[in-house]
């Protein structure tokens, strides 16, 4: 079913020569994944996954969203409700949803989720006819019967996907038990966390005060005041670094930060902590959070990720009866160069600070983000993001960005993924496009093919592991 | 003249072989056209067209505007002006119309207009020379006297087209009279009305007045209140029904949508209609009834049509002297992800709404309106509209689109013309495209070679009759 | 080193052989340079250029912005300072700084820059090895030695070049003295100065009021009053044309224009010139004398640019100690269709008017630019500027803007830089991407080759002379 030269040039020639040269070398690498979502619990229980539905339908918004466009109700695909156990459909039988999911299988025609699924079910279960509604029982024997076998436990899929390290994304006041559970247990594999403090910086998130109330209980400190805010939060990096952590991440609304005086983020913070609120305080704080992050990581040296730009639940229907990451996070125009620019005068020039930056807004490669990475030291742009991680996606990337950050600004691959068993399909197809790319600069005499080759390699692991610290 | 592989890639290999091979299947499947400027007078009449220039020249934007932006005054080209009939010429021989379109031919070179013309040279009127100064009179002389004969009468081309049905545009309060007399001629021609309120609904189209009282009139509601004015909208959109309509289109400003309470809405429409404005209220009342029009959909059916973004009438000059529709509608940056939410909250889960969204801006392919498309259940995405009907805005929009929202979100080609004799040409040239897209899809084994016949069918009839009702 | 076949399509087929073709029609027509920023004095004066350093590394901001992007300080590269002779380097050894920039070499694979380096390296000095560390000083050693020979003075390198016309860019208040010595001299190269007066028209220009004193002083006006002020920029308009000048340039952070009455207007300058500013004075008046300055190139002809959307000097703490143009310019959105509308109202249909509009934000190519050149008479779009005078860029310049713009309402080419020796790279890879462009409609069956041949030698040379009126 897979073309083994798939998404190289399609033309015989110098470009697709030297993409497939370059791949042979890079295909085999480690994967390094510095920005994901897998469970950490999985990796510390190793128990197998539920059932086929559960893997690969239930939990990944891209497969569900684009059934739901298309009029299947995500009551009948099993799609975890509000108030119900996060890993745990409503009373549907999985095989029925399999079956809807194969039926409707041609709606992921030309999209990256279809390159995915097809990857997984080719080299992990051995299936290389195409899935459609004849061959969906077959299909979901055949995973089901693999995913309770010892080489489908999650540490044995870590190991045969070769992965090096793999980061997950964690709540400030996470317990991170499982990560210490990971490494309690003797097991080689390194399952990193990341710091995510969203919960506790952005007033209107679900549950902000009672995050802000754990914050200040786990880490001894009075959140009341501004001061011990900022030593929760110092408290609770270190407790991040502690366990292994690298990095941290922030998914802000926009990319908009701030510098107040001491006095006047002070008198915000009270605000934001009584809520009594002027109008604007909300993204203010934000902002100025963003600053505060960036001066934590360079007397830390936590690597800073934001990822702004996409208008989350969008769909008021969908997030009340089945809440967040349901497919209804929609992207939205996003500035970066007068956004950014408080924390950068800042912080901008330190090389003690890297901060890595994505983007929903395409727009904003070559007009923003690749003129402020080609320039400030402390900025890199992160890879392609969401609904960018494509084919089209990743070439435009390149495109876009390298003339004027270079490849040397930028980071590698991230999945970002919680669809675990797509890991290796996701990186392979980008080291596939990245291949691609380079061979047509080498073709069209544009790089030289000997510096290709060392370019490919930075690409896979060298740019990620060093900008990463990993 | 023609290439017969125009608009394939260009170098022999799969993906040239795959689109050469899909374009045989679809290339003679009927014309389904199911948004156009078209007069449905020409088929109810069915007289001769006047003479070249009033054919290819005088009302086709896409050409004086060029020719205009090079030096060309409007006058010399016979453009009729404000006051004079609007199929007339203002005393302009329009063999020195041609004439001077002819020495300017060079212009067009790598437009899309320039692939039309020369698509209906040869095909239609046996030109196969490239159309020059010296043989300028040559073409006038072929073409003046084919018009003259029965074969290029409308109906008999609407035949020999393969047009299958064809949607004009009409204003709500429209008698519809050329529909029923095409009809009533017994004529097999599917000529359908689209349902077109803007005249009713924009408080700033000139004549707003008076086509609120002939809303009145035409229907007996008394339209001085919110709730006669609806009803007088739904009366109309009844009678659109009864003669065939199965659209609305709507042709705003910008894509906000509100969702006001009956009584501020009904407090709104006092305002328009007794002209004493607020702020804002024109936009805003556009907006509530973008969301009404929804609602009213869901009751009967119509499948609604946006067409955002273009600022009209630009240039005043030639507003004042010519009028609207002079080649001076110029794109705006547009929003579709916080505007559409209000009407998309209220009716985007609804299986009975189908909203068709365009776009001149081709930034929010990407970034809002594939993420949008690939959720919302109600919305599909229009194809690449006016400036960008051409074969490098047909390929950025699959490109851009199809990773998000894939095929089966999108639906087919519209030709939006009032250039009948381009429409052959047109859907020639969108069939060209998307089956070059496919193979390179398949050459870059991105999608198998069965699927891409059945996708290229879909793009070419399926979507577009499915999603109109057609 | 250099590729032959560099930047043509990487595939033999049509559309390459096509290219090759056409380039070796237009690889040897003069340069002509219309907007540009190397130093008029060089060509006076005739003397050797210093070392590599000077020429190569510290007047280039696309060089050392990408080096410092990296970490490689500004100072260590001998990047001039504040306060310090602009062409001089801080106590900086330049074999030192060679080295730097070797060593980082491989920090520009797949920039432009790379390739106006190789180009010259190799065809200039005959440096056919890639730089590198080991080879660093014999690079060095070899450039040295050559720029001390009669051959790379300056004049003999502008006929080297094939130049045809170089245009500088200069200040309002410019003496001209160094133009009016190179034609004093009677060598007969045409060096021609350009109108620039935004330090005269920019109230947060550094030393508005002095050189506002300096205006009023070379003129004899009174420039304390609104008319005076206009008959003194009239008056130095009269004396650039005298010089040779032909063209004014405008460098604003937006596009926007105005038009008040001259009542308010000569208010709003009074506001100005006695700094007794309010809220959005100074972007109105630059706004309004963009329409002012449209009228004077009505009377007098001067071709008038305008380059908007840089937000210049974005990193404070670098202009603080390096002053402007050291690389941390950055482009933000720019809007035009509402912005241009005042001006070209009052002579967008003046055939008098040649207004080339230049952007930073690729957005507008397709949704904004296209439409309005290929619309207004006295509009036209400059190539693409900057961090897109690259070959993805011109490219994605030649795709978005030529399908509804056509090439006519475009005007060849502009190496905009300060970089002497890498004028003739830049030109040559503007023919490249123009000459694969045209290849490939041919091979696509959209352009006749006759037709290919004829517009290549227009985008090299014809369009920017006519344009230009050069």
């Amino acid at each position: 079913m897979l073309d083994k030269d798939r998404l190289f040039p399609a033309e015989s020639g110098v470009a697709r020569r030297v993409a497939q040269a370059l791949y042979e070398t890079v295909k085999g690498l480690p994967i390094v994944s510095p920005h994901g979502h897998t469970d950490p619990r999985w990796f510390a229980d190793n128990k197998s996954f539920p059932d086929p539905a559960a893997l690969f339908i239930q939990p990944d918004h891209y497969v569900f969203r684009m059934l739901y466009s298309q009029g299947v109700s995500l009551e009948s695909l099993g799609v975890p409700q509000q108030g119900t156990n996060s890993g745990e459909a409503v009373r549907v039988d999985p095989r029925e949803v399999w079956r809807i999911f194969a039926r409707h299988y041609y709606l992921f025609r030309g999209t990256p989720t279809r390159l995915w699924l097809d990857h997984s079910f080719e080299t992990l279960f051995g299936l290389t006819e195409r899935l459609s509604e004849a061959n969906a029982d077959t299909f979901y024997d055949v995973i089901a019967a693999k995913l309770k076998t010892p080489e489908f436990l999650p540490r044995a899929l870590y190991e045969r996907f070769g992965i090096e390290v793999l980061a997950t994304t964690d709540a400030a006041v996470d317990s991170l038990e499982h990560h210490r559970a990971i490494r309690d247990s003797g097991w080689k594999g390194r399952v990193l966390p990341t710091f995510r403090p969203d919960a506790v910086i952005d007033a209107e998130y679900a549950g902000f005060r009672e995050n802000l109330e754990a914050l200040g209980t786990l880490t001894g400190e009075d959140v009341s005041g501004w001061n011990g805010y900022l030593r929760a939060l110092r408290s609770r990096r270190q407790f991040f670094i502690a366990n292994g952590a690298t990095a941290t991440d922030h998914g802000h609304l926009t990319a908009m930060t701030a510098d107040l005086s001491p006095v006047d983020a002070a008198k915000l913070y009270g605000r934001i902590f009584s809520g009594h609120l002027e109008a604007g305080d909300v993204e203010l704080f934000q902002a100025q959070m963003l600053t505060e992050m960036a001066g934590m990581s360079v007397e830390d040296g936590l690597v800073m990720q934001l990822h702004p730009g996409s208008i989350r639940n969008h769909n008021l229907k969908v997030y009340e009866k089945f809440g967040r990451d349901k497919g209804a996070d929609i992207p939205s125009p996003t500035e970066y160069v007068r956004s950014l620019r408080p924390l950068l005068t800042k912080y901008g020039n330190d090389p003690r600070l890297t901060l890595i930056v994505f983007t929903l807004d395409e727009t904003s490669y070559s007009r923003e983000l690749a003129p402020l990475a080609g320039h400030y030291p402390a900025l890199r742009l992160g890879p392609p993001w969401w609904f960018h991680d494509s084919p089209e996606g990743m070439m435009r990337f390149r495109e876009q960005a390298t003339e004027t950050a270079g490849f040397y600004n930028t980071v590698g691959f991230n999945d970002d993924t919680r669809a675990f068993l797509s890991i290796p399909a996701r990186h392979d197809v980008a080291r596939r496009v990245d291949c691609a790319f380079l061979g047509r600069l080498v073709a069209e005499g544009r790089l030289d093919e000997d510096e290709a080759f060392e370019v490919a390699k930075e690409l896979t692991v060298g740019l990620v592991k060093r900008a990463y610290k990993l």
